[in-house]
Order: C-alpha cells, then structure tokens, then sequence
C-alpha cells in the first residue's frame, strides 16, 4: 500500500483514451490543433487572456517560469523548503542562467507578506547584492499548506509593489483548487500572480503540465527557452490530449478531492500526531522509528521524512481500503 | 497524404498498448523495474556494456551527451547541416553552457576524416581559440545519407587520435541500421561512437529516446544534468516502457525497414530528380514551384527545401497506397 | 625589433602619469569623480549621450556588449574571421549564455550588407533555428582594412531594418578613425552603431577599455553583468585615468596616427606583397618561409598567419628606425 | 579621514614603481617572463609546487576558483555572510554556470567542522538535490575574524572526508597572517586548501590578485575560463609586476601590519563597542545614529553596517593621525 508520492500513482484511464484517440497522423511539433486549442481553453478556465505551453515535468515548467521573469543576474525569492530550492538539482539556475535564490521563511512552507518584505529589505539596493527580481510560492505547499485567494492577493500586491514578477509553483494547483472550493482564478490570477505552473502529472495526467501565463508579454522568448532546453516534444499532440482529456468534465477537480478526501480520513485518524494542518493531500505526522516500522511491517510505504517524522502522500486513485487500513493502522498505534 | 515529417506519424500500437501495461503505481522517476532494466537490454544489443538514460527528445538526448563530453570553454566538431546547428534553438549551447559548434564540410551532411580534419587543423592551439573536443555525426544524416561501418570507424580513429569525444545523433538510426542490415553496434560502439541519441519517436515511438553510454564513465554527471534540465520525468516507467515496447520483436527495426523501403519505391519512380541518394527515409527532390503546386493540388504535403528543392519524408506508417498514389504523381511530372 | 603585436606595446607615458595622479585614497569601484565624468567626456567627444563603462579587455568589452543586445536563444551575425569568433575563447557566449554567432563572409573580414543579407535569408524563422538579434563588425578589421561612414551606415540601416543590435569592436577604433579623417561619430553613433567597444589598450593604454552605449536604455543590467564577471575593479579611478588620459589632448588620435603611419611605410615597400589593403596598422604579406626566417635572422619579429603569409602589426611607439629597417629589408627580399 | 573600505586606499609606491620598470615590449598576455615567474615565486613562498594566475579582481578569484572545483550541477558550503554569497553579484553562479551556494552559520562569518557538518547533512544524497562539491571560507572573514592553522586544517580534514574542493577566499589574507604571525602555507596548503585567493588590491595593489592553486591537475582549464571571461588582460607583465613588488622585501606582510595595527589601536579604545574581535583590520562597532553622526560630523567616513552597527576598515596606508583621531573621538563619544 503505497503512500509515498503522488508522482508513483497511475495514470486515469481519460488520459489513456486520449493518447489513443490523438494517434493519427497530425502537425509535429505544437502546431497541432489539440496544442493550439490550450489558450482558449485555460482562458476560459480563469477568465482571462491566458497563454499556454505544455511541457514534461514541473521542474521544466517552474524553471521557464523563472527565466522569463528574472535575468541572470539577478534573484527570486522563495521558501527555504520550496521544490526550486531543494528538489529540482538546480534547475532554476541551470534555465535562469544563475539566477540566485533568496530564501524566506514562513510555518508550513507558507510565506508570508512580512516574512517577504523581511528578505527583501535585507538585500541592499547596489549593484554588489543580487537584486530580487520574482517571487515564488508553491500552492498547495511542499508541507501540505494552502494559500487562500486573501493570502495569494497580499503577497501579490507585495510583489507589486516592490517591482517583482509573481510565480505560482502548483504542482498541486488542483489539490488547492479542491480544498478551498475556489474558482482556479481567486488563488493564481486574481492574486496577481503572473505565472502558473499547473500540474497535472501528480493528479493523473502521465507527462503533461501546463505553463500558464496570465500576462501574454511574458510568454517572449519561452517556446525558444522551452525549444533549446529539449522540451519540445514533436508528437505535441499527446501532451495537450492529456491536459485537455484531465481539464474535461472536471476531472482535475475530481481527482485532487479523492486525493484531499483520503488525506483527511487519514489525518482524522491521528489528529495528535499532526505537525501541519492537512489541507491538501500530504500529511505530515511525527512518528517514533519503531512506530514506523510497525506500519511498514503492515504492507504501508511511505517516507522517513525527518528525524520522528514521517510523510505520506495520497493519490487520487487512492483505494479506499488503503485509506482505511492506514487511517485504522494510525489509530491503533 | 503527408510526406512532410516522420515525426507527424503516428505511434506504434505496441507502444500505446506497452504505456496501458505500465499504468499501475510504481517508483517515481527512473526508479522502476522498466527503467532499470534499460542498461540491460541495451547491453545485449549492442554486445557491450552500456549505461542508458530514456529523455523526451532528441534534442535533450544530443544536447545531454555533448555536455557530458565537452567543457564549456570547448567545442564539438558537426557538420554545417547539422540538426544540432540548426534545429535545436542553440540545444548543445545551453546544456554546454556554451561550447562552440566547430562547422565542416561533406557531401550529404556526412563529415570525412579529412574534412574533419580540415576544421581540426584551421585551429590553432592556444587559449584564445576555442578548442574541440568532440566529434559529432548524424546517421542516417539531414539529407538521408548513411555511415557505413567502415566510414564510422575511421572517424572514430581520427577522434581518438585527435583527443575527441564522438558523439552520434542516431535520430533515425533504425533507418540506418535497416539500410546497412549491419548490426547496431557495427556503426556505432565497434566504430568508436562514445554515446549514441538513440532516437524512437520518429520511428513509432511517443516521446522517449535513449541516451546509450558505451563508456560507462561518461555517464557521471549526466543524471544531474538530465534532472535539473527538467527531464527527469516522474513517470519513468512510460518513458522506459515504450523503448521496451520498440525494441522487442525487433519492432524497431521492421519500422525503419517500412520507412526506407517506402522512401526507395518513391525514389524508383523519379531517380533524375534525386539531390541525394536515398538511403534511409528522406528524399530531396529537384522540383519547380509549378510541379510542387501541381503535387500539392493532388493531395501530397510535403516541405519546400530550397529554392527548386523539395523534401518528402516516408514514416514507418505510411500506408501503401500513398506511397503508390506520390510514385506514381512523380512519374507523371 | 618586435612587429608581433600592439599588445606588446609600452604603454603611454601620458597614462603612467594618470596613475600616478590618480594615487589618492578615493571612492571605491566606479564612485569615483573620474569614473563617473566618463559620460560627459565620451558624449562631448561623439556629440550625443553616452553610457560608459571601463572595462579591463576588449574581450569583455565585446562580451559585454553582446550580453546587452542578444538573449541567450538568440544569435549575432558577425564575420567569419571576426575576434569575437576566433580569438576569446568562447567570451561572447559565456557571457550571452550560449548565443551563437551566424558566421558571414567578406574581403578583408568586412561584412557587407549583401553578405549579411545571406546570413539572415538562409534563417528561417521559426522556434528551431537560432534567429539573429545584432550584428557586429570590427573597425578598423581583424586585417586592418576600415569601414567608411557610408558602409557603416549601410550596415546599420539594415540593422535596423531587420530588428538587429549593432555592435561595433573598436580595438582599432582609434586606427579606423585615424585613417578616415572623419569623426569617431561618423563610423559609429551617426551610422546606428548601438555599441561600441573602444579600444586603448592596443593604442598605449595599460589596462581600460571603454564600452560605450549610443542608446543609454541599452545600458540596463551592464553594471550588474560587469560585476559579476569579476570586472568592477575595486580601485575604478585607475582604470578611468587612463582613459582621460588618452582622450586628452587628442593623445589616441596621435597614436593611432604614428602606428598606421608606420605600416603605411612599410606597405610602400612591399607593395606587390599585400594581401589586404593598409589602412590602419596591420600588414598581411605573402611571403615564402625562406623570405620569412631571412627577415627573423635580420632581428625582426613578426606572426606566420597562413600558408606563405606572415602578419606585422605596428605600435604608437614603433621606432622610426625600426619602420625604416623592415621597409628597407623588405625592399631588398 | 576615509575608514570606509581598504578597497579606496592608495596604491603601494613599490607597484607604481613597477608598473613604470615593466613599461617596456614585451610578450603579450601571460608569455611574458614576469608571468611565467609567478609559480616560482609562490611556490617559494609556500614551499610546495603552485600554479598561479594573476586576475584583476578578488570576484574573479573567487568565481574561477569555484568553477575549478564544482560542476554546474553541484554546490559549494560557504558562510551565509560570504562575500562570494553577498557581495559579488552572483558571479560564482555564473562561472560555475549555476552551482548553488549551501550557506552556513558561525560565529564572525567563521565556519566551523559542526557548522559545515549540519549544512552537509541535511542534504540527501540524491540526484534531486544539489550536492555539495567544494567548501570555501574566507580568511581573515567578512568580520575581520581569523582562521588558525588548527582551525583551517580540521575544515580541510573535513572537506578531504566527505569529498569537497577547499576554497579559501584572501583577499585579506595577508592580514590573516600578519595576525597570526605564522607562515603562509600554515594557514592554506598545510590546512588543506587546494585554490587560494590571494588579495593583493586592497593591500596596496593596482589591479592584481593571484589565483593559487596547491594542487597543480586542479589548474586545468582555468586558463581558458580565465580567457573566456574576459580576464587575460593583454599586457599582462603589468598584472605580474604588481605582484612581484608586493612579495618583494615582505612588502605584502608589512602592508597588512600597519592595517591590523591601526586597527588595534582604534579597538583598544573601544573595547566595549566590539561586535567581533578585531584580528585584521576591520571593526565592527555598537554606535546609535547620534553618535555616528557625532563622528561623521568630525570628518570619519565610514559604513552604517546595520542597525546600531558600524563598520570601519583600516589601510595599508592609514596615516597614524586619522588612527589616533579616531581612536581619541572613540573615547570620548
């Protein structure tokens, strides 16, 4: 019963239909209807002009996001636990040619607007310090934490103000999306955010996420960014039939609340052990080694995320007995 | 009746069907039981031990392994015509972080040792020069013309004599080891190739190629460059599943065979036209504009090459009757 | 008697006197009173405003500039004999990220607009290829040939024609403009040239070079891309000394004056032997290896630049004597 | 009376000296005899084999250093108060092409073997991280703090254990050992330190650091990253002369003396308003906004460092009657 990342889960069977229906013949490249079809359908989805590339991963998408928000010489400010900073083996550098990370803090991977304004006063306005050009929340968070569309909107008016591009890392957009009962628009675009990394691969799609910009000025130089970084795939077809096979009939809503649901039957069962508030499909639980090796002797996988912590992550094709096993395994610990 | 490019064809049924099979929840990344298995198969196939990444282009397999063969403050030595020159948005300068592409000189974009060498000795050996390191070559090459083993092996003496890495960019490498009926090996690691693009998509596969180390060495690093070029893909089975798929019952190869014999039986029927001997799956035509109007209100696309020139591109797919329907349409120009 | 390089010149007396006066305790990096009257001086002398920064190369002056005009996916038409291709190891794509340089064709390194022309026609415009973002040429040439006001502003009307940045090398500015008679503004701002690298070091300077910006929004980032490329020298007002020095008093007009008065000498007596017309201070001669090693036996100094071609350059400083006793000894070859 | 930085101090008379003796021809770029007399002359000094490149700035230094020891897809653990983190506009990012930096704590920006373990540890070894591959202080540090012998060599035992290059950032290295009175080798080589930054600029020198490198093979392609960043000035002799001078009659040992000296007598009559100890020659001080200004009012410049925090550096060539002014308005504040 695997319960260690949403990125092991299977692919919905909608996203396998649509790969087969996309097998003929077409345009290589992104010139094919389906890939021309993505800006109107996600301006549709958030109400506003929007323009869309599909790519493989979200390390590919954050790190284009960045590099058409920040020169090389300058910086963006994030989390000290956010994906760019530890989980993408530098990527952000590597696509913004060395653009530096400054790194925030903030409960739960949450930044806030002083703690924000915090790093950026720190960095003295000369030609010496790396000037911070973006900001970057991940949304939901890397500890399972949401950004509400009050909270999106101070931090966007923060960046603003003080002259920085607005990056929404939402590998799980949807798991966010799902929890607070939003349209997509009230925690990205409202918010002032400028670019959005909608994920799709931890929610069901296999190879597909969608770089979403909501300023079509910052979509210059991204297909030749995307193109020379190998991200152009030539049978492009197969990555948009996934997206728009996950954004019909709401399935990406659809999967994010299995996900969210089966997280919250699991955290309901060991509310005690809980270090963050389970909002989205991560739950984070301190935990003795023996009290994990208890679990895993009951055919539960999941990660040693710390010295007496652990995190399980639920899918959205989560089996309910899985749930339920592990909610009644946490329950008699 | 498509003749612009292999990589508008469709994917192979066995593909599709082996990405149905890999749907259930496995390790993230290259974890899995498929991606393993990789080194493996390839090592079988080609006699020796190999080390074996899957990436989603050709482009990232070929900007990878020159990156792993070639400082920044080096160069590779290619063909003018090269698709690393000119197809990949500068591909082979980013992932190098600027390493300099040496241009030669040959007919069919096919390099000589002493072409190569040509370019090698126009190079003076001091720090302000660019200095190469690495050889690299495409077969079949840009205009459909295939390395015999012999050709390969001589320069892949020349590179080891002059201190070169080699590199071949095998994206239709099926075709070339279809057009020779020589083993995979015979134009490659047996010829002193160090790392091989072995290219799928445009052969029936989806989106995975497979980056092929015959030096077990050189792969150090690469890992690292591939996860922070955003191409670790976090569903690595369908990526490994659909070179599986490709290899097995040498699908691979009877895919190229369709392809060249689709290219040959349209060759046969306009050989005074013919710019370059047809060899893999590509054909470059002699043709007025009033001729490529006159095939083009017949239902045939195909790509307008230079000025009196044109491109046809048989896939591994292309239906029969097409390829009787265009044979025919030439013979009666 | 050393004809090898201007390189290897003394430096001016003019400018060791600058540091020398210059030796105070003062601001750090360029807050110096001397660093920051450069504007006003480099604007006075071209009649419009200017952007200036010192740099310690031209090298890096180049580099810098580029970084200013292209983006990292994007290119610069430039020649194919051009310094910026052949002699910086790869400086002007570290520092533009791994732009490429589209190579053009010309007599004497001189690109013309129909030479440029076939640059730009033969890239097709899509996310493929790398498509051109400037232009640069070198005044006086890599083989001492100048371009006039009328041919610098036909290249630079079709610059701005094709939506290109025009860079112009200028180690040899002061050559180039010595030669004509003409105006410094008159091969540079008057013909579009956006920015120019103005050369000292080769004309008695120490270790300044000027990089001038036509179009000050241009400037945008240079201070940030100089500091971190190691080049904001902490004691600025050294290298802002020298280059007052020089312009003071018509001193790099003077130099360059001596040095392609001395080639002109030397051209005169060996007329039949030139492979490019003398304009400013570089002489190409045909010339066998026994003429060669009987000129070296004679104490003279000079680079083998091909097959049967050797290559003098001559210096601000050259002794008369040493003009008078190549001319003779050529004459007597 | 200027306390604001060593960088706007006057240069030594023995360098304008010899910048006068070096002004003769001579071999461009490093050929030249006082170049090639470089490791000799160091490995003198440290009495072990040196390979030495003179570069203009202690940012150059630095960042070619870590482009020596890291790979772009690897990390280097520095102080969180380093000078390569804060002050130099991220150029070991773009040397290294993207390598993160992994910030530590300590006292006095000094690392220690549990401060460096912490940062290690708390990086999985996996390819989703960026793995650290060098380890670089600074010596004296930001803080004017030094390193002993004792306390270098257990951070090289550390680096040496888990597989890290050792960097040691100089540009006050002098100043270091003058504190310390021990050899040079006693606080780099014999310590473990592969790469030194040996400062010259703000000890008297023009424009000339020296790159160090203790372990030759380590050397490596420096010279072309060297050239490629615009760092091989033309005229190199008088890079090389200004270093010679320094070395010469312990010149470099007696600069750092009068530093550290001036600086010990404005401590002294401070002693309550240390924030650090004073080992080199900077001072970090307890002062409200009334009292700075009380001082600046007297005719002292010098930096507010944070709030109710002063720094102020002494020179080489501090005169004593500054010194003792300041120490006397000190006292009297």
């Amino acid at each position: 019963m695997r319960f260690f990342s949403d990125n092991a889960a299977s692919v919905h069977p909608a996203v396998l239909e649509a790969l087969a229906a996309a097998n003929r013949v077409d345009t290589a490249y992104d010139g094919d209807a389906l890939s021309r079809s993505l800006d109107a359908r996600f301006s549709d989805l958030f109400g506003r002009e929007c323009r869309v590339l599909w790519v493989a991963t979200g390390t590919a998408a954050n790190a284009l996001a960045l590099a058409a928000l920040v020169p090389p010489y300058a910086g963006t400010v994030c989390h000290r636990d956010a994906h760019i900073q530890n989980d993408e083996c530098g990527a952000p550098e590597f696509f913004t040619h060395g653009a530096k990370l400054h790194l925030g803090d903030g409960d739960g991977a949450k930044l806030t607007p002083a703690g924000v304004s915090r790093v950026l006063d720190a960095i003295a306005n000369d030609v010496h310090r790396v000037q911070p050009r973006a900001l970057s929340i991940t949304n939901a968070t890397e500890y399972g934490r949401v950004y509400t569309p009050d909270e999106v909107a101070a931090l966007g008016a923060l960046a603003r103000e003080r002259g920085l591009g607005f990056h929404m890392d939402g590998a799980r957009f949807a798991n966010a999306v799902a929890h607070l009962g939003c349209s997509p628009a009230a925690i990205s675009c409202d918010g002032g955010v400028d670019v959005l990394s909608f994920g799709f691969v931890k929610n069901g799609g296999l190879s597909a996420e969608a770089l979403v910009f909501f300023r079509p000025e910052l979509v210059a130089g991204v297909p030749e960014r995307r193109k020379r970084a190998g991200h152009l795939l030539s049978k492009g077809r197969f990555m948009a039939a996934q997206i728009i096979a996950m954004l019909a009939e709401d399935r990406w809503l659809d999967a994010a609340r299995a996900a969210n649901g089966a997280a919250r039957r699991i955290a309901d069962a060991a509310p005690a052990r809980l270090i963050h508030a389970v909002e989205a499909n991560e739950l984070f639980l301190r935990m003795t080694p023996a009290e994990a090796e208890t679990l895993r002797a009951q055919g539960f996988d999941f990660y040693d995320w710390a010295e007496g912590e652990v995190r399980f992550v639920t899918s959205w094709d989560q089996p309910d007995a899985e749930v339920a096993a592990l909610a009644g395994a946490l329950a008699r610990l």
